[in-house]
């Protein structure tokens, strides 16, 4: 079993700064690098045999990727609520983009920017891209798909929709936490096609569930696509979009304001939550 | 006066590589770091007494900063399109991006993708930031810009409208050339509101003019905007919008199909020059 992270050390670690760590049991094993960018990049070696370990209560997850190279983005892609929606099925995934510095860790506080009254949530399964493509073959992606992780692409709406190009909702600084663990393709049903559960609560009460075989465009589809128009790298990111349930499009709508806890939680991934905090 | 630049170091050369360098009459003056984003983030130190120097002649320009943290671009920004366009001057910038893999070099070979029927061009004065800034006043923001350079935000029409994010046409590898030199606004007229000519040619037929000073969001209130949203970092790029002419909105539409030379100039910011090749 392979679950992967990037834990934050503080000043109780003998070092600070961030490393690339392995589930084992209930430690974490210190894989020999500063982040899982690092060590994908380096082609995923074993640990050092004397490798420091550290303890999983209480750790610190940093995003589990703090720089990549690209992180792209998947608009509404799970077929079920196209179809609620009453839309035809789209030909073509819909791309953004977001930056390293928009990324925030597994269990980080998020801040509502004081600049808007539409702060939303969004439940999306995230690919970890291993290796180096271009022009990925299905057989290629699938094997550049190094594992899964979760997110929660926090939108500022009002921003989203002010012009017809979505960005300048979707890039806010530490807004998307990713994590908390990688997860290889081996240990999921349907490996990197996952047939997995999510689910997003807000203070406990549950706003989005889907499963992830529903997904229109799914992992390996995504990495030929993307891979087509530029090159991804090891720790490259893709969210693969989210379902029905958003606070936008609620009856009444929904938003966060500040005080509220969030939680998403994928099967076999494990769980981000996040204290939304006003902006100081 | 001060122009700077990425250049590529060959096999002639000592070493290889990419170094940060500054004109001075007509040597290249290494300023000690690989790239101007490394450079800048140093705070721009001078030059070391020793320094080595290259050659302008023959020099291979890479991308002013070959791997910023990101690169934010504007859409329609020139006011005398939109109002040719008969269009209302809109109240926001509208905003998208690309990623460090997406730039080229100031000369580079620009490949056409196999994948398109509809490749465009765009000329765009680009601010290179200077400082690490968010949420910058306007005073901080005139201060945070760096220089201009000048890029050609090269666009696949077809996959740009496949959807209705543009993305997917914008951040095709290699294919937005920025350079050759980042010019301090203390050398331009306007300063950090430049006022410069410029011109982009197709085999030397012009196809594009436009004045900077005609930019409805300046770089300043650019910087100010996206700071509001995220951290810009020294190397940083904002592409500024491009104005009337492109190939897109002519009547016969006109692409690039392999075998032209494009040549965008911005007056006291210099030229780039690209042969569009098919693709292998």
């Amino acid at each position: 079993m392979t679950k992967l992270a990037t834990i934050r050390l503080t000043d109780a670690n003998a070092a600070e700064g961030t490393r690339a760590v392995k589930l084992e049991n209930d430690r974490l094993v210190d894989l020999g690098y500063a982040d899982l960018g690092a060590y994908l990049a380096a082609g995923s070696p074993a640990a050092p045999a004397d490798a420091a370990t550290y303890p999983v209560e209480g750790a610190d997850f940093a995003p589990v990727v703090p720089n990549p190279s690209k992180v792209v983005c998947v608009g509404l892609n799970y077929k079920s609520h196209i179809e609620e929606m009453g839309r035809d099925l789209p030909e073509y995934p819909v791309l953004f983009a977001k930056f390293a510095d928009t990324l925030a860790g597994a269990n980080d506080d998020i801040v509502k920017p004081a600049e808007t009254e539409q702060f939303d949530w969004e439940c999306e399964l995230t690919i970890v891209v291993g290796k180096t493509v271009r022009h990925a073959s299905a057989e290629e992606a699938a094997d550049a798909i190094a594992g899964f992780t979760a997110a929660n692409d926090y939108s500022v709406r009002d921003w989203q929709f002010r012009t017809r190009e979505w960005l300048q909702g979707k890039m806010w600084d530490s807004s998307t936490p990713v994590g908390p663990y990688v997860v290889t393709p081996d240990e999921l049903p349907g490996g990197v096609r996952p047939e997995l559960d999510t689910k997003l609560t807000v203070d406990g009460v549950v706003k989005q569930t889907a499963n992830t075989s529903d997904l229109l465009f799914d992992p390996v589809h995504l990495v030929e696509y993307v891979s087509t128009i530029v090159t991804l790298r090891p720790g490259d990111l893709i969210l693969t979009g989210t379902n029905g349930g958003v606070g936008h499009a609620r009856k009444p709508q929904e938003f966060l304001w500040g005080g509220e806890t969030v939680e998403i939680t994928i099967d076999g991934i494990g769980t981000l939550t996040n204290a939304i905090v006003k902006d100081a």
